[in-house]
């Protein structure tokens, strides 16, 4: 048997399954387009060969940490770096011979998928991941990772990777993007301005990172319209690195639209640090309604990622800091949150705001409605612990009845596991076609029109949306 | 490729599609009641020829321009009226030009069924619209409308609608359905008694309105006695008519019961005009409580409509006024909220209050459970955003194990539209037939039992529940 | 026709069936292990005939009356007891005669499987009841009920239960336990530690149930340090007699982590009975960690069931008692809820926490991301309500790509209505089947995997969660 199947994911009845199959095979070639992810572009500036399996796949990975961590293995047994940088296990081969007894763990889950799909179609493995072969599959991608043609460029263009976007902190120098840019590489690397740390008073060193702000751009980052500035032209800056998009990453979809004077004095409180809970939530708030306006501006696409509690664990961020599996979906209002910022901006046909949720309940509810009028809202595709098979299927049947498939984005692989990006597509892709084929073969769509949309779910909608 | 395919919403899976097909041929024919809708009934009262295609079938149906608006068409373009009688487009052919340009934006929605539906089947029509063959499906849709077969009447029995009812002002004079009466017509319209502008002290014009309640009526609306005495009497007047229900749109499901001295002191002050945001809840939650009451008296059945946040952007309702697409389903609780209304007269099997929601999460959570034991309580059919196929499966799926079918009321059809009420019964007995083809292909259901079942929800239990 | 057909509940797709149909022939003979019910102790104790058919199947299954009801019957007329004693029907046949015409409304609920599976595979009925072949069935299970093999310990042999817990009040003496054990019979049966009584204030008779929780152990049950080593004393006489576990009923997720001088004047407050709904709520807040801490101690495996809003209608309750089909779910949160417990205990591998929710909504969003990190935790099987087919596919289709089939504890019956064993883990094995044959046919899960985790799911997973 075959690790990968080439009618995985369809449907098993035979005729929906050829519908599916010709859909996908008119679109399995597109070049990918990846307007929001988190691979680092450092990778793409040096080039360097990435280390060996076990830090490639399974230590960033916290899809495939948290998981055997729930089963009893400890973070410290899979490589995880510690904050206070106390050791941790340091060779891959015991790391992978861990995951290896553990994979198991996986069966029924994107992360099974998605690294099958890598050990197949990136290095040519043909059998399942065992605790008998671990090794010797280890060896084996091992050796690959040592060619040139696993260094980052090559994955890149053997990914048929068209354009992809990093994440990039509103202070960050962009120095990797200069470099890949001035190395004459055509592999197409572009930025997104993502201004949390100097957004969120809550963020870890918030007043530092407004100082460093102002350091930057020459505003005087101590009152609100320098403040303002100073975004202006960062944005500026990104843009002029081909940045398309700004990235916000909230705990709720809470938004404002105070008149400037109070917009001031909150800053000062916020800047003073003498804000309370809710007056950092409100400077939140207001502050997507500022990014908003400056989007209309400078054409800046905006997205919007609420609802995660981050960190959930206070023991596990103390020890192995952020990111590392503990952050846990929450129940997010939108159509009362979201309504200051649409108050001022949503009916502007320029503007581009794009809506994610972790929380699924508000498909129907909530976002396909709002996306389903607002000209300037449009829908992010299933976000994080959604982005699977079961929950594609689930926005696509919540989603397009009432927002239809043009007010969605195509979609964007969200990672920072580099190697996993065309598995992630490929599954949208197989999903987004098995879901055309239904209705296809339910007579609810025609054939010919399911081509079309096909093309411009897995390519057109995330190019347009995105300006990419 | 016709544009309607026989087997369309069925399963693809031969054996359930046939099933389902036999379900479907034992109902397809079977009499529309249509027990909630929008239809004027000045049409059937004047019996004049429709306008024009657009004006038909575009200008006021919501679905269809909050998509487009969506996309970045002005409602301006689409000949939407403004409040202020500012001018819009005038050209019906210039409307239809630009739907039929957008029509694509409507693939995979209901809206795309229902309008091909009605071009089919109504005009004969079996092509899909397109920019090219616009004006020619505009000039024979047009053609068409100025037959006397195509006036409201004629269509009402084409149709084959056993009865519809309209939704009436508690202080409408009911003059257009005195008309139909008096015209000798045997079409069956009856009205239902909406009562929101003279209950929700939030509706513009409500001290106004209850004067003239008061006036109509002969009580003194100045008082909580003659003020529930005018609901009862206008209740008589509206069941004179045919009315067997009334409806009951609330921004939530929040119910109360005060004593008959607390509410006659709330009402003072809400029709002083110096009630607070509270105490407008608190009155029309008190409100459907005395409705539910003067249910027990009267017979009417009592429809409750809660969870739409009402014209979300204001500066679409100043400049179109309400009902502009701009209506948005929100988060909605059931279980504590009718706890009052349901300690007072949930027990009794008499009464029949029929819940709604726009809050899918509540179907297995709250309404099953809550319908599926207090005998006042049944379940209306998906509403608005959810009258749609996934909407329909998703329904039957999460309420039916708790609540069974038959505390389940059939469906009705909630139109503006006239011409698409056939199709909309169309989908929803097709789906409903599709649900049971499923139980019966797994063997959960016997194929006697489902065709039982599928006439009893698309005729039966809307004829039963609402008394028509 | 067959009552039961030997493919019910597979998907009706031929290739999809015929793996799901391998998959179940697998396990469909495994043993049923049932870690969590409500049947009598007594019934294995006294090992007597059961009563007459309608108080086997009718009158203690409120799954039954409660739809009846809600259809206009009166529980008086199905023989449920009123708590003051005044008479109900006592006829056997009347109440099954009664039942027999209703039970059309039980078409599309799990009630109707696992009834007919009951008449078919205990009974050896092969015809549906009807009420023209109501008094036909009535005397043919009446007569087989004064058969030796169909007495309690008889049916457990012949359902195969490798063993059975009980639920039992913290206060219980276990005295049937006792019984059971002496008798020499070799069946299985353990109690499960329920503190309900003396956990939550609310309870009726709370102060009274604490003294005699102090009777019992010979502590101090007026100090919070003596209280909390009672529970540590009937814990462990629980253990004694085999329990493996305690169980939880909470309005809500709430838990709290106080420190032990805070807890204790917690305690003191509301053993004095002053405490208001907040001090009560924290009470049982804390005592969940407490709990769960004693869990660390002991071994016993801690069930958390949360969000229930427990007798609805105070008319019902007054007059029928606790239980009688009007607790209705409610929206419940767990990430902010559960996060002091967490906080405290949440990353422990040694302890299990099995969680279980009556809101769906929380599956993908909230129970999946907690259960797929915090070692400590673990996924119930659909509750309630959801224990159902529709219900059970949609908590695999929610819960398994985030937390995968490792972090859920397969199945347990949770029932009242002892026939119905066999029925219900047959529906949960052949929805599981179904399940896992969709993952095959879709080439998500390769086939030998899929017996691996059908077995899992059946049998093993609730062995080792239980401890069993």
């Amino acid at each position: 048997m075959a690790l990968l199947d080439d009618n995985r994911l369809f449907d098993a009845e035979p005729r929906a399954r050829s519908v599916a199959r010709a859909l996908y095979e008119g679109i399995r070639n597109l070049p990918l387009v990846s307007p929001h992810g988190h691979t680092e572009p450092r990778w793409y500036a040096e080039n360097a060969c990435f280390p060996d399996p076990a830090r490639l796949l399974i230590v960033p990975d916290h899809y495939i940490f948290r998981m055997l961590f729930s089963q009893g293995v400890r973070l410290e047994q899979l490589g995880v770096p510690t904050a206070d940088g106390s050791p941790v296990e340091a060779d891959g081969r015991a790391i992978w011979r861990l995951f290896a007894r553990h994979y198991h763990l996986f069966r029924g889950t994107p992360t099974r998928m998605w690294l099958d799909h890598t050990f197949s179609s990136l290095f040519g493995i043909d059998e399942r991941l065992t605790a008998d072969n671990a090794d010797r599959l280890y060896d084996h991608i091992a050796a690959l990772l040592e060619h040139d043609d696993y260094r980052p460029r090559a994955l890149f263009e053997r990914f048929n990777l068209e354009v992809i976007s990093t994440t990039d902190a509103a202070t960050d120098d962009l120095g990797w993007h200069r470099m890949i840019r001035d190395s004459g590489w055509r592999g197409r690397v572009v930025p997104a301005y993502r201004p949390d740390a100097v957004v969120d008073p809550d963020f870890a060193g918030f007043a530092a990172n407004l100082d460093r702000l102002g350091a930057l751009t020459g505003e005087d980052t101590g009152h609100w319209s320098g403040y303002l500035e100073a975004h202006r032209k960062r944005r500026a800056y990104f843009r002029s690195f081909g940045a398309t998009s700004s990235d916000h990453g909230h705990p709720t979809a809470e938004t404002a639209n105070l008149l400037p004077k109070e917009a001031g004095m909150l800053f000062d409180k916020v800047r003073s640090g003498h804000a309370d809970a809710r007056d950092k939530a409100l400077f939140r708030a207001q502050m997507l309604t500022e990014m908003a306006r400056m989007s209309i501006e400078d054409g800046l696409v905006m997205q919007i990622h609420p609802g995660s509690w981050r960190n959930h664990s206070p023991t596990m961020l103390a020890r192995f800091g952020r990111d590392k599996g503990f952050d846990i979906p929450t129940r997010t209002d939108y159509v009362g949150a979201l309504k200051p910022m649409l108050d001022a901006v949503g009916t502007e046909p320029e503007l581009t705001i794009i809506l994610f949720t972790l929380d699924e309940s508000v498909y129907a509810r909530e976002l396909a409605p709002l996306a389903g009028v607002y000209p300037a809202l449009k829908l992010g595709p299933p976000w994080w612990f959604h982005d699977s098979p079961e929950g594609m299927r689930r926005f696509r049947e919540m989603a397009t009845e009432t927002a239809g498939f043009y007010n969605t984005v195509g979609f964007n692989d969200d990672t920072r596991a580099f190697p996993s990006i065309p598995a992630r597509h490929d599954v949208a892709r197989r999903v987004d076609c098995a879901f055309l084929a239904r209705l296809v073969s339910e007579h609810r769509l025609d054939e010919d029109e399911a081509h079309e949309v096909a093309h411009e779910l897995a390519y057109g909608l995330a190019k347009r949306a995105y300006k990419l």
